[in-house]
């Protein structure tokens, strides 16, 4: 295994996407959502111990989740998890990570990757990271994996690249965030748009440059991060870095801008579990089309989605293409809805009960 | 206010037709199903502190409820409150707070009712017990209160009277319990059937001579009663009473086989709430024609009844004629259903999840 490839595992989202199953207190990364016994987090941090040495992959989270974080990953060192001191979106995060990882080893290869994500094909996953990483031996190109789409999906970002490239890697020409479904569909049936699944591998000279170039305000925050990481130093210098860090995203601030962006393609059984449709779609069904899982009685119901906790019952009668989340004493039953429709139902929560129930 | 009148309220029972908002641990009776801020054994309490001093109000319940019951209506003493020993159906309990009064009061005239039960229009059902109060004088009679019905219900007995008769008591033919649809229908055309509303008035002498009568053993064992009720010997003496009855209900035991039973007629807005069917046509809704009560945000929703706890939050969307109840951990999801359909839902979540959801 070569000792020069790392995982960075961004794990400080607070999804509120699959309320009131994930929440505040416990977002998405740290279920079981697919019920297999280990959440997406513990399934994410398992699938890069094939990739790199285990003393490689460091977490990034907030403060908040770091405690979660730990007792979920149980091997990691207290180095290995990185905390942030305020959410910044992930281009402050990335940043912190790979300035932290190049201060130990100028040579990394680095793949930063979501920590809520579902990936049902892990081979067809290794292979295409290994084409990343042999990529990333370059230090002058940032790599990212896009999916090939299924469907013409709305929720994710698209990428477009040089279709006239026989090699793994290919030149990426533009990234499309949420697209309406007209330029989805279009995408679709273009043939080089793929989607962003916001997994990237570079060099870490390679992204530290593009930090300098597109973000020198980050930059310049961490600017002598080599003398101040894994030192006495490093939670002040962090703290005082991110107080320099404006919010925003690594797509937006660099791989729009940056010029070297490739894309390696991939079809691995991917999806970001973003919604409770896509949930549905990504977990195995009974005979009657529905997902169980936790305590529940379902009768006379077909299309469903039943998430009850354990400690409580649900009883389903009845019901065709319905959500029933059974959480803390929190239920919803609703018509299973796209990605928009649920965040519009709970942010009318929000608005009508407080933050206290998210 | 008559001094020789008496009530007895039946509060024992466990009842599981509105699981889980009723459990075995607090059933029915206990529970402010109205929404009014009162249970419905308040509520009947209330109802006849008009129609009797309240030193004349008794609660038969069982040893489980007896605290349940001291703490809902504080201004009962303790020798109005009967604990029956053991569940024996509602003839022993009858017998237990008959002979009680008989020994106290020999000239009693005594309602017994259940406690369970909604009753909109007071003044009516105030109308009606004179009545039967009045006829109560005549110790060789005993009344039931029948209600003049407006459907096919196949949840309720039925009582057939002598239709000639224009004096307030009619002279009772037949009791039917729980007919098919189609007696039912025939039972409502015919314009002779009244539902059995479980009220029952008499003479102690009248009820005392009717157990000597029709259920011997019963009154055998309570034989002797009028030296042991109101002394430090009532406790042993119910207990060694208990153990020599049958348990058998007093409609089946008394009222089918006397041929002094009488009725009066009633219409005073009764329900037995037996069913979240008749609890959702015996509560106000809102606009959209849902029942809500608790915590809940209901969207895009009708005919429908929701009970969520205040602890708790309930978020419905998209249903149309659904049950959704939310009580403690425990949620039921189904198609607002007759009583017997509920009933088999019910049995079959006590069969595969076991009594301690009940």
């Amino acid at each position: 295994m070569d000792s020069h490839r790392y995982a960075v595992i961004m794990a400080g989202g607070v999804g509120s996407r699959l309320w009131p199953y994930s929440r505040e207190a416990t977002p998405k990364q740290f279920l079981d959502l697919l019920g297999t016994g280990r959440s997406l987090l513990q399934m994410t941090y398992d699938r890069f111990t094939a990739v790199c040495p285990p003393e490689n992959i460091f977490v990034v989270t907030s403060q908040q989740y770091g405690p979660g974080v730990a007792e979920q990953l149980p091997a990691l060192s207290q180095d290995q998890i990185l905390l942030e001191p305020h959410r910044r979106n992930t281009a402050p995060c990335i940043a912190f990570a790979c300035y932290k990882i190049a201060a130990k080893d100028p040579e990394a290869k680095i793949v930063v990757t979501p920590s809520d994500h579902a990936i049902f094909k892990e081979n067809a996953f290794y292979q295409v990271l290994e084409q990343a990483f042999t990529g990333a031996q370059d230090t002058q190109k940032l790599i990212t994996i896009g999916i090939e789409p299924t469907r013409p999906e709305t929720g994710y970002g698209y990428i477009q690249y040089d279709a006239g490239t026989e090699a793994p890697l290919k030149a990426v020409k533009t990234f499309t965030e949420k697209p309406q479904l007209e330029f989805a569909k279009k995408f679709l049936e273009s043939g080089d748009f793929v989607w962003n699944a916001g997994i990237f591998v570079w060099h870490a000279q390679a992204i530290i440059q593009a930090f300098e170039k597109h973000l020198p305000d980050i930059a310049e925050a961490f600017q002598g991060a080599e003398e101040r990481f894994f030192t006495a130093q490093e939670n002040a210098f962090v703290a005082e870095a991110y107080s320099q860090c404006i919010s925003i995203s690594v797509d937006y601030g660099i791989m729009e801008k940056a010029n070297n962006v490739y894309v390696v393609l991939g079809n691995f059984g991917w999806s970001d579990l973003g919604s409770w449709n896509s949930l549905y779609e990504n977990r195995s069904k009974n005979e009657q089309g529905n997902v169980v899982q936790g305590n529940a009685i379902v009768l006379d119901s077909t299309d469903c989605i039943i998430m009850s906790q354990t400690e409580g019952l649900t009883v389903v009668q009845g019901l065709e293409g319905y959500l029933v989340a059974n959480i803390n004493g929190t239920v919803v039953v609703c018509k299973k809805a796209n990605e928009k429709q649920y965040r519009d139902l709970v942010n009318l929560v929000k608005k009508e009960k407080g933050e206290g129930y998210m």
